[in-house]
């Protein structure tokens, strides 16, 4: 007697066959118990087991709950009067040049207590939840000392399991050099007093950095990639978004779980990355909010072999949007990839790329029952519309959390 | 004795001063009666007014319920693998050509029953209705014949007051040409017969076409509008979408309440449409969907002094959308239009573009209850958030129809 049985539907599982990405099975059920999936077959092989509870979903489209693997969600205040300043005409580097950009928002951080900048996670953390997303990652970076830094992961580690949604938290170790600082002694406090702290409070499961001109060179993100490792933190890195520093190369030196954005990456890094198996995370919501006109070398990435993931990189500068879908939609219609390479970029290479694999994005018996029940009569819907309200039914764990 | 009284609430009245276009009035309070207006001041020259229903916003900001006065709702089918085709490079007008595109909605929605094209239209009324939606436009132009163009406008007529949402109908009566038809012929059954039918029963207040290459010539259209006119009628028209064919001087001629799209617009065309009062409807969508480099010319609309309004297009084919709140973000993002620019577009400027400025669109004394409120900092953010997921509550003509 299983917890649940949920019948009825069209499975993407994303166990994949030769000819078939997204392993559908169609007719399909679903047998859930203590929170996992125990099994996944034809409607037909399921008809002799029992369950305390049966949804018959009426032939709607079943995916895994959506992982967000990369976001900004914790921060306080927000920019909407600099997006005005940017429909003005001026650049993303011009205001961070001119004091605004990313440390207005560490202004209204550091200056929000844990619980306002928990309420106002809380409502976007809905929203997206209510977009379909069932595990989201959650960066630090918005405090740069230590101690706000720490506030920030503390802040995720309360909004772990709000909704429903597991939370993942990422030490964003550099993002931004505060007003006044030395870069060396700034780096040189991340290395040694904000990775060893976060580490042996077990506040993030890996470390962060903006390798970028208006970020950090290649040599400071080493110093951090080097002290995460030290400490048994995985690193990933915001990488090739403005310009090639080779940022992805050097992701894949130390075994990145993944690098993103990657507008600007080249055939080498795309190599590099296959081999390393780091995962790239597009982020489109930046790129249409930024109005750039390079797109992420997205045939590279297929040719090297690269595992490709959407993320809304939700932020309040450069990304403030609250849906996946709309993702989905915009690596579809802005950077060209195929209706199933943007499922599976929010599914089971978003849980790549938070080293979730064993235990997400996927269908399949021992995986958690994290689901998304979508009243569509084709996948390639979910790609198709722009700004898709989420789905109708959304399960975490092998709990209802929310129906439409 | 009102029937209801909202308070504590930040306004935005859209009944513009010297210095505000979006005539804002903080600490505000709403009398309700009858479904309408009847004042609306700051909360304490309210203070010895009572009401049967008090709600106190505790600060929130409150619009005008948005108008989304340019869609097609009523189809059968959609068009999820068109746009992965689109996505593999192929034109709007290569689809068109091979078949695709257009016609294929035609087949779909010809072989629905209006039962079947009222269930999918409710549901995406509901999705619109969800995001701030209080007032909508529907056209009809996947039936061609008129037969199937009359079940269309039946079905709009049927949606009208769904969620509580006011409906106005549109006969687009020259969207494409039908496979095997004579374009003359066509032009003539449409003037003699779709017309004068769709007028005498009351199915539509005006009347649509598509002045394009692809689709018709400003002389087919000239016939058209003259019936539309003969028979009552207002008129609106689909023009400069892709190329210059002088739709926006043919449409001004003719009165027409709106020019829509518009993205070839020259300057002749904008102080036309300006001297006629026509307003110009911008489709962020579309230009987003169909990945258009060529903006509407807002610029020029702003110096002739043309009213702007931002609506949906949602369509099964180039702008298969949801949510308004996410083309106001797209208006300010791909077109340039400033916060209060997309704000004004989905309330008093839609209602211009619908001839409802008289009930609609704005909050004042006789105009209809029909609010959106927003829990929300300040009114930028109504532009800045990419994908919000619609207002925190929603009131049609002063009955509560959504809470978030
Ligand atoms: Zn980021
Ligand atoms: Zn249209």
């Amino acid at each position: 007697m299983w917890d649940r049985l949920i019948t009825d539907c069209n499975v993407a599982t994303m166990v994949a066959t030769d000819d078939d990405p997204l392993g559908i099975i169609t007719n399909a059920a679903i047998g859930i118990d203590g929170g996992r999936i125990v099994r996944i077959a034809k409607r037909t092989e399921l008809a002799g087991f029992r369950a305390c509870e049966v949804t018959a979903l009426d032939g709607a489209w079943v995916t895994p709950g959506l992982i967000d693997c990369h976001t900004h969600l914790v921060f306080g205040g927000n920019r909407a009067d600099e997006h005005a300043m940017r429909r003005a005409g001026a650049s993303y580097e011009e205001i961070a040049k001119a004091g605004g950009g990313i440390l207005s928002t560490v202004e209204k951080t550091r200056a929000a207590s844990e619980e306002q900048l928990l309420a106002s996670a809380r409502r976007r953390l809905d929203a997206l939840a209510s977009s379909g997303v069932t595990t989201i990652e959650v960066k630090s970076g918005y405090g740069l000392d230590p101690d706000s830094e720490l506030k920030m992961l503390r802040v995720a580690r309360a909004l772990d399991g709000h909704a429903g949604v597991k939370v993942v938290a990422t030490l964003l170790a550099l993002h931004a050099l505060p007003a006044d600082a030395d870069r060396s002694h700034y780096v040189d406090m991340v290395v040694k007093k904000t990775i060893p702290t976060v580490a042996a409070e077990g506040l993030a499961t890996s470390v962060d950095a903006f390798c970028e001109g208006i970020g950090f060179t290649p040599a400071e993100v080493e110093a951090v990639f080097t002290a995460a490792r030290h400490h048994g933190l995985g690193v990933r890195l915001h990488a090739e978004q403005l310009s090639n520093l080779g940022g992805a190369r050097l992701a894949a030196r130390y075994k990145a779980l993944s690098a993103d954005h990657l507008e600007h990456l080249d055939e080498e890094g795309a190599a590099a990355m296959a081999a390393a198996g780091t995962v790239a995370v597009l982020l489109p919501g930046a790129f249409y909010c930024l109005r750039e006109t390079r797109r992420p070398p997205v045939d590279l990435l297929r040719k090297a072999g690269v595992a490709m993931a959407v993320a809304t990189d939700c932020n309040p500068g450069t990304s403030p949007t609250l849906s996946l879908p709309l993702m989905m939609n915009m690596a579809t219609t802005l950077f060209g990839l195929t209706p199933e390479e943007a499922i599976m970029g929010t599914t089971i290479h978003a849980a790549r790329a938070l080293g979730l694999a064993h235990e997400r994005g996927v269908l399949s018996p021992g995986k958690s029952a994290d689901l998304c029940v979508w009243k569509i009569e084709g996948l390639a819907e979910l790609g198709y519309w722009i700004g898709l309200p989420g789905p109708h039914l959304r399960i975490a764990a092998g709990q209802d959390r929310g129906v439409k």
